[in-house]
């Protein structure tokens, strides 16, 4: 019996950070022994909002291929790709446009916040309303049974089913009906006790070492309140309380009693974050080390995974067009 | 040095009437011995008003590319290619939705006017509003110089000029800014006066002969307040009469007097016309006899033409990937 399918991209806007790794890549790095899983560089997704600067555009992508490879996410075991490369992806997308109700775009929930938090962008283009079409054919076009989302992104997985649907009663059952396979979500937050986003330039990279990652973590955000190692800590208030629940589990009771207790400084308990973190971030190092030694892989990992990927795509956009019935050619 | 180039396309909507060979094909015909000339099938602007059904759309396509070579397009002389078979328009339109302002597609003035015209259709579509971005990327990927369109199309070949503009402004000088080349239009009315168009069910069409077009030309309407063959006629609101002015020019002035002195019945009238109109069509139908004859050739045309357009989007999408700094291949 054939493995169900796992789709799920990233867009390349530079390295990926802790906080990527927890929330979505760790568990792609799972999925990839159990499903037949497509993780893409969402390449065209990252024109929508970032069309004005492209100059780091092609930097990123290396950066986030190393990375999810130093991850842990293996190219014999599942297909990593390239968005642009699939031209497939742009021809279904042009498809489903000429299906997709304008107003299930424009009730898109997460639509209109992200129209108000980046007012300061040129946002509102013709692309950008679009992109939950964009995403559908990504989607579809591998016939997805999955896709690993946070909450935020459940509707538009939702709206995918939608367009799937529509096609599905137009043209006869092409697409099955992908469901959002939630990540259980670790929240980690930045470094200044927001949440982690590089926008806030509040984020460890997974790529971070040494004295870069030293000095990141001696300069969190601590307990505001703890003038004097003796003072007595919040730790439930501490961002750096919240690193150690997640990095050092063993000895989360023991810090957490000795922080109320004033017992412990700041700076012995960041040292040893520091520590922790450092032998978390080991494996991950050594293997983006392979890649940095070795960048052809690069190119070897996206070219391996778009072959995959382009057949995929041809098997599906014949039966697309055989089902609306303009397979002319 | 190298010739202008000329784009324009025809949506694969039913046979070709000749109410679209006097408005466009004929200056087709005229242009593709002056200009380098890409002639496309819009097959998926075809979508944009007919997803609901296609079950034509394959016979379309034939029907049309018949009729372009039977009015007198020659393949060795111009492009003539299929929309749908280059997947780089697809690309191009994607790469464009980007950069396209919402408002330029919302305050396009054929928008308003078409979806008001065709509420009876579900065409509030993504790829509704969109139209105008995928024909800026038909005609931008060729780096068109002329696009021969009629009066109410300008806005349109307006709105290429912009997104061409708009990229070069951000990107880089990619593209040239095409010039809408006005169409002298001989205003031709349908059989009842009316405009010709087929949704009217008033048309010649380009392949009507012998019974079928007697028929239809012995039942046009003409002036209504004639009703015996003496009366005096009102050629200038006479349908009838405005197929002699183009069709038999050398009679005009005679079949307008008589017809105002009542001297002449309108069946005798309609006789004559049909006799002109099957000297005129005579050619036109020879060369659809040959393409009749031999429906290869119909697949030969068309992969001729997308053969020597896939040649040029090649080139076009590769400076416009360098241009935008997204060519990581």
């Amino acid at each position: 019996m054939s493995r169900k399918v796992v789709l799920s991209g990233a867009r390349p806007t530079g390295a990926l950070h802790i906080g990527n790794y927890l929330g979505a890549v760790s568990n792609w790095v799972r999925l990839q022994d159990e499903y037949d899983c497509y993780f893409f560089i969402a390449d065209w997704h990252a024109l929508t909002t970032g069309y004005e600067d492209t100059s780091d555009y092609k930097a990123n992508i290396d950066e986030v291929v190393m990375d999810l490879y130093a991850a842990g996410l293996d190219p014999d075991k599942c297909c990593i790709f390239l968005q642009s490369a699939i031209k497939e992806h742009a021809e279904l997308h042009l498809l489903f446009s000429m299906i997709t109700p304008l107003p299930w775009l424009e009730r898109c929930p997460t639509y209109k916040d992200q129209l108000a938090q980046m007012d300061e962008k040129n946002i509102r283009t013709y692309g950008f309303l679009g992109y939950p079409c964009l995403q559908a054919a990504d989607i579809l076009i591998y016939k997805a049974d999955y896709v690993p989302v946070g909450e935020d992104q459940v509707p538009h997985v939702e709206m995918t089913r939608e367009i799937a649907r529509r096609f599905n009663f137009i043209f006869g059952p092409v697409f099955p009906e992908p469901e959002p396979l939630l990540t259980e979500s670790k929240v980690l937050p930045g470094l200044d006790g927001r949440k982690m986003s590089k926008s806030y330039g509040n984020t460890i990279a997974l790529r971070d070492k040494g004295e870069v990652l030293r000095k990141k973590v001696m300069d969190m955000v601590t307990d505001p309140a703890r003038i004097r190692k003796d003072d007595p800590g919040h730790p439930e208030i501490c961002p750096v309380f919240a690193y150690h629940r997640i990095f050092n589990k063993d000895e989360t009771g023991q810090i957490e009693a000795d922080c109320r207790a004033g017992a412990i400084g700041c700076v012995a308990c960041k040292k040893n974050l520091y520590n922790k973190l450092s032998a978390f971030l080991e494996p991950i190092h050594k293997r983006r080390g392979e890649i940095e030694a070795n960048p052809s892989m690069i190119r070897d990992i996206i070219e391996k995974g778009n072959c995959k990927a382009g057949k995929i795509v041809t098997e599906t956009m014949a039966e697309v067009r055989k089902a609306m019935k303009i397979d002319w050619e």
